[in-house]
This record gives C-alpha cells, structure tokens and sequence, in this order.
C-alpha cells in the first residue's frame, strides 16, 4: 500500500528527468504521498530535485517543502530569489514559513516579506517572528478556526466555512468572547450534530479548558500537551487573548528532538548533532568530553604515581587498573541514567532523594557482592588469592561509591540548572575513575602491608 | 490556568478524606481535569485512592485510571473484584481495556469477561487480546466512526450520531465499502459543509490512503504515522477489511518509550526499567553489563601482564593506563551514539558505511592531534618528555581506532538485528578498553627500547 523508495526507482526517475519525460513523471511522481516525493527528492542532486518540485501543483510544493530534510531544504531555498522564496512561503503555514525565514538575515527577511502578496499572511509571519525559538509564541501558527461565543450555529457554519479554508486539520473549534479571550471549546462533532437555532454559547464547554501562554516554553508545552492528551492546544498572550495553536506533530518532533539531545549529552556530545554536519562541527562538539575525560585521566595519573613505590614492588597490582576504572564508570553510567529519566519525565515532586539512594545501595550492595565473589573465585582459581582479595574488597567497594555518586550527581546538576543528561557522560566516569584508583590502590597497599 | 500539585493540597486533601468531607472533595476535586485527577491520586495510599475514585462520576473514573501510573493502576485494579474489574473496564476505550486485561491470568480474564454486561465491548475486547502487544493489532482500538460510501449525507449523519457516542475523538470518518473494505477518508470539516443530499461517494477522497496491517510492528506504524503527520492511522486486515484505529497519544507513549529503551541499552540497562521496580529485578538487568565489562577487565589484565618486566622497569607507563582505556571508550562511544541515531531514523538507505567511516577518520584526525599535542605539551611541562611521546603517539592511535570501532560495531550489530543502541555501552567500551592498552604498552615498549 504505502511506496517505497528503491535504488531502480531513482535510477528511472534520472533517466525520466534526463530525458524530460513529463508523462512518466506525472504517473510515477505525482500520484504521491507529498511525504514520498519528498522522501525522493532528498535523494536527488539540486537541478533535479527542483525541476521535480517545480512539476508539482502548488498545495503540493508546501508540503513536500516541509518534509525536505532541513539541509536539504535550506540549500534548496537559498537558490532561489526573494521573489520565488515569497512565492513558496505563501503556501506554508504560517509557523513553517516562519521557522523558514527566522534562518535567514534580517535584510533577506524584509526583502521576501516585501514581495509576498498576501498582506494578511505576510502580518502573521511578521508577528511569529517576534517569539524565540523554543517558547509556545515561536511553535505556534496563526492558522486555527474560532468562533464567538454569541454566535448561532448557523452563523458560525458561515463563518468557519470561510476560515477552514486555510487551515488543514481541525480538530476543535476555539470559543472566543467579545475581547477576544478564549473563553472554551466546541467541537466539530458537536457542532455537527446541533440545531441550527442554537448559539454557541449553548453549545461550548468551558471546563478544564488547557491553553498555553506565547511565553510558556517549548518544554512545558510538550508536558502540558502530553499530559492531557491533546492534538492541538490553543495559545493565549497574557492577557489571555486567543493568539494561535500549536499541533502535536510540532511536539512529536520536539520530543524525538529532546531524546536525540539527551542521547548525545549522555554520550558525550555537547551540541545536537546531525550526521550529516561538517567535519568541524562534529569535532568541535566532542571535544569539550574528550578534555574532560583527559584531565580525569591526568588526575588518574596523579592518584597512581602516589603509589609508584607500592607498583614497583608488586607490578602485578597494575593489571587490574582498567577493570576497576571500567565497573566504576559502568555502574556510575547505570545509576545515573535512571535518575536522569527520572528527572526527564518531572518525577521526584517531594524529594525522594534519601529513599532513592537506600535503593541504589541496595542494589548496589546486590552487584558488589556478586562481582566481588566472581572475581575473588577466577583469581583464586589462577592461584593469586592475595591479588584477587585486594581486586575484589575494592570492586566492591568502588561499586557502592559508583552507585551513590552516579545517583547524587544528576540530582545535584538539576538542581543548579544543568542538564542532568551531562552526568551519565563525562562527570560520572571521571570522578568515579579518579576516586576507585584511589580505593584500589589503598587497599591494595593496605593488605601487600606496604 | 492549570492545576499544580503542592504538599499542602495534598495535607488538606488527607485531611479532608480522613474527615469524609464530601463538598471539600467536590469543590477541590471533582472539578479538576482527569488527568490532575490522576496525578493526585498517584500520590495516595491505596485506601485513600480507592475513597477519591469511587467519588467520581463513572466517565471521569475510566479516564483517571489510564492516566494514573503504571503500578499504582495495576496495585488498584488487583484490589478490585472481578465483578468491579468488569464495570471499570467498560467505560474504557476498549485498546486500553485490553491492554489491561492482558496483563491477568487467562482464568481471571474469563472470568472478568464474563461479568461484563455490554456484550459488544465484550467482543471488542476479546478479539483485541488476540493480537501481540507490538503490533498494530495490539495497538489499535475498537472505536471508529465509519461510513458506507452508497450514503446520502443526512444518512450519514444520522449514522454517525450513533456511532459518535462510543468515539472520544473524531478526526476522520473512514469510508467503506460494501464488504467493509476501506476505500478513503472523509474529513468531519468536509461532511460539514456538504449538501445533505450528496451521496458520500462524491465527497470522500481515495487518493494517498494511509493505512497499516494489523501485523504490522509497532515501530512501523510510529513510522508512517510520523512521516505522513497523521493523527489517527485506520487498521485494516489481510483482506483489507478496517478493523480499527491507532490515535497518536499512544504513538507517542511509544516514542518516549523506545527513546527511554534506547538511552538505558547505552547505558548497560539490558531491560525497560522504571525507577520503581523491585531492587532484585533492577539488579538482574544491569548485571549483564557489568558481568561483560569484569570481562574486559580480565582481558584488560591478561594484555597488561604480558607487559610486566616493562612495568617493573618504568613503574611510570602503569600512571596512564586509566588515560587511554577512558579515551579510547569515550571516542567510542561518540561515534556509536551518531551512528545509532541514524540508524533508528531508518537513514543509510543505500549503504553510506564507506564515506561515513571517512568522515568518523577525518573528525578522529583532527581530535587525535589536538589530544596528542595537548597531553604531550603537559608532559614536557612536567619534564617527562620521553614517557609523554609514548602517551602522545599511543593517544592518537587509540583515538583512531576507538572511532573506526565505534563507527563499525552498530553497524555490524544492526546487520545481524541486534539493538545497536547495545553498543554505545558494552561491545565499544569493552573492545577499545583491551585494544587501546595493547596499543599503548606497545608504543611504551618501542620508545623505551625494552
């Protein structure tokens, strides 16, 4: 049912553009899901992919426009004129075309904006360019159907039939008083089935009405819309007047965004990264972990050469560096990694702080054990019991440590503000590196009675 | 606007159902949106739940149980009797009935199917727990709302009307044919302003239908839902027939899920756990990683032995053993984490491992350097310029080859259907850990002459 894009396909579709075989193109391309020909055209080379875009019909250029991946989409827009940019940008949403040109200078801007013939779009955008990025003000759009509560039912058809034509999906009807304040919600459903004497005032509900302000941020939007199940939300400024709304694919988007960012803070990647980033880009953002961990590698090294003594007598006691720094790391990553979910999700309403860390010593108590007898066992089995007793008391030790850290460290950088993702990457394995050579060699010297 | 939950609400709501006072809780209470609803009795014992919840009108008492937290639902419903079990379950929409029912013994879902009095819920229901948890089958719900094509429009609405009473939310109505197969869609915004005397046939649109299988994956339908921006995706047969629905509060649940999944695979997690899971069954999954990181460590300690006349010569070369093995897992981990990302984005269609790998060479390079000359630099400082060079040029091999592994081990693991999220964890750190050691005792060797 759905299409799928193979290797032959693009292959044909080359020749077909090569060639300039319209008839093949109209059969094969635009037939489509404008989310396919979009997923085609980011595969194609630049002249190609717009003289398929310019085979399109107009509603279709939009929305296969906003499917582009961005880089995509941004080289294919710079090379165009202001005047085609202003063409195109007319028939996005208004928050699309906004997010669009919010990319570019501020001279560009007023350049296309002053070639868009639709004055009423052109104000909408204009005004969307005021909110920052990551608030409600910059999600939202200004395309969403409202009716005044003193209207009757016939007359709202009347009405709404001339606003739905701009706005693709509705999914409720947003209720405004005189002032212009959102006052509840009418559903479609309900609107169907009512009499055509009744007002909407009779119609509308107005319990548990969710909105968000313009200056609310992008989080809270996502929490609020999730919370309470919503497709779309309207947006109030603050004096509570009816603004716009944001949809729940803007939110899916920003949630899948958020995963991605916390997956690459915990991995050690400062910025949100694409793979299809420059060089440079990539670098710059891995190497902030990269000096972190190499500094806790010199601290490492300063821990060690306090004990160069007890390692000249028995080198032996060197082997088991890695193992120890590895299952710090390893169970302060674990540990850590729940409490940033927790976090995440805004748990923890009433300080669970001190029932928390009991758990995770419990656990901790569980795997220490474990892995302290295991490893006591295999050097006992290779004959080196007096190693393998140093190895396995401060395995065990460093676990316990590793836990309560690895817990401690994501709660303590919320409360300061900083991302809690942070501490299951660089903070955790290198405090936990420093501090498990220090508890190694300790009782390492401590039963070798050096 | 929206509720928020303090400590002193919930001291006078303790309060107030210790002193059975009925108007407190329908003043404070019963106003409140569900998913408040849910959120405060989140945080009650049980007794005190159970008090708040047999006080809500029956609709609003469905709605509270799906939004209250997981356990806290299950430890409620198993206090319940299959008698009321039954009740409560069919004022559910019947995908969340199921999901619930599934998780009970067969015997006891016999036996709570049998005291349900509304036998098409019943029905709905049994046939839902037919289908696996992670397919679209078990995703999907019961309620639609669907109309044959041969309808006139008032007939239509009329047949809606009825249908409309079961369906929460309505976005689309689903166009049938005579054999129940869906043929198209139909917005309510359409059916709205249409001639009550035109026939569906000549409103509904048949172009781009979307729809999945109910075999289909979960992951697939999260998939086409995303891409194709949908709100609801209508289920269909094998022979094509609609089934049901899957709306996009529970694609969303499934997204955070997944992303959750994913973080904790990478952070040696082996199974989906919450914060509130028994400390034995948190234990069991963490042990995996650490059992293969104790792994490592023993291979870690193998490599280094065979180095130990080098050691006993130059205690120093054991100083910055911790050094590499936390570079080399670090620049491992950042170059798994992009190539996972990519990968659960279904990128990498026509095999880009070739340039991705140059491009994981080229950002290594430039890091590599930096490193080297950086730590070098520190060394000459301090006056060990010759143990510096050995750290300088051993660092940069290790970067290098952290990076081509980081890159090629997803890979691998994703050709042979193994969650690459696993190996942002344990295979890369592992593997660069006995790796980057052997590199560096090497060049130690070499440089020192010995």
């Amino acid at each position: 049912m759905q299409f799928e894009l193979t290797k032959i396909f693009l292959e044909e579709l080359n020749d077909a553009i090569a060639r300039d075989d319209q008839s093949w193109i109209n059969v094969n391309i635009l037939e489509l899901h404008y989310a396919d020909i979009a997923e085609i055209i980011d595969q194609l080379e630049l002249d190609e992919a717009k003289y398929i875009y310019y085979c399109l019909p107009e509603d279709t250029q939009s929305d296969v426009l906003m499917e582009l991946e961005e880089d995509i989409r941004d080289r294919f827009l710079s090379s165009l004129s202001s005047k085609e940019m202003a063409d195109q940008l007319e028939n996005l949403d208004s928050d699309d075309a906004a997010d669009i040109l919010g990319e570019l200078s501020e001279d560009k801007i007023q350049e296309v904006i002053s070639h868009m013939e639709d004055d009423d779009a052109a104000e909408d955008i204009v005004d969307l360019l005021n909110y920052d990025d990551d608030t409600a003000g910059g999600l939202m759009q200004k395309e969403f159907i409202q009716a005044r509560m003193d209207w009757p039912v016939n007359r709202c058809l009347v009405e709404l039939r001339r606003q739905a034509e701009d706005v693709e999906q509705v999914y409720t009807i947003y209720v405004v008083d005189d002032m212009n304040r959102l006052v509840g919600l009418l559903s479609l459903k309900r609107l169907l089935f009512a009499d055509p004497k009744n007002k909407i005032r009779e119609l509308y509900t107005d319990k548990n009405i969710i909105s968000v302000k313009t200056s609310d941020s992008d989080e809270q939007v996502a929490k609020v819309m999730e919370k309470y199940d919503l497709v779309a939300v309207p947006v109030v400024d603050l004096q509570g007047k009816l603004v716009g709304r944001i949809t729940i694919d803007d939110i899916v988007d920003f949630i899948k965004e958020e995963a991605d960012k916390d997956f690459q803070l915990a991995s050690g990647i400062s910025e949100k990264i694409e793979s299809n980033f420059s060089v440079w880009r990539i670098s710059r953002a891995r190497l902030p972990w990269l000096l972190i961990g190499m500094l806790g590698g010199i601290l490492g090294a300063q821990v060690i050469s306090g004990f160069e003594t007890g390692i000249s007598k028995i080198p032996a006691l060197a082997f088991f560096i890695p193992l120890i720094t590895a299952m710090g790391g390893n169970v302060g990553v674990q540990s850590s990694a729940i409490v940033v979910q927790s976090l995440a999700k805004g748990q923890d309403l009433f300080g669970t702080i001190a029932r928390r860390l009991a758990k995770e010593a419990l656990v901790a108590l569980i795997n220490g054990i474990l892995l302290s007898v295991l490893i006591y066992g295999i050097a006992y089995i290779f004959g080196n019991s007096q190693l393998g007793l140093v190895v396995s008391i401060s395995l065990f030790i460093v676990v316990i440590f590793a836990a309560m850290f690895g817990t401690l460290i994501p709660l303590i950088l919320d409360k300061y503000n900083i991302d809690p993702a942070l501490a299951t990457g660089p903070f955790v394995t290198t405090l936990n590196d420093v501090l498990g050579l220090f508890i190694y060699f300790s009782v390492g010297m401590l039963l070798f009675n050096m």
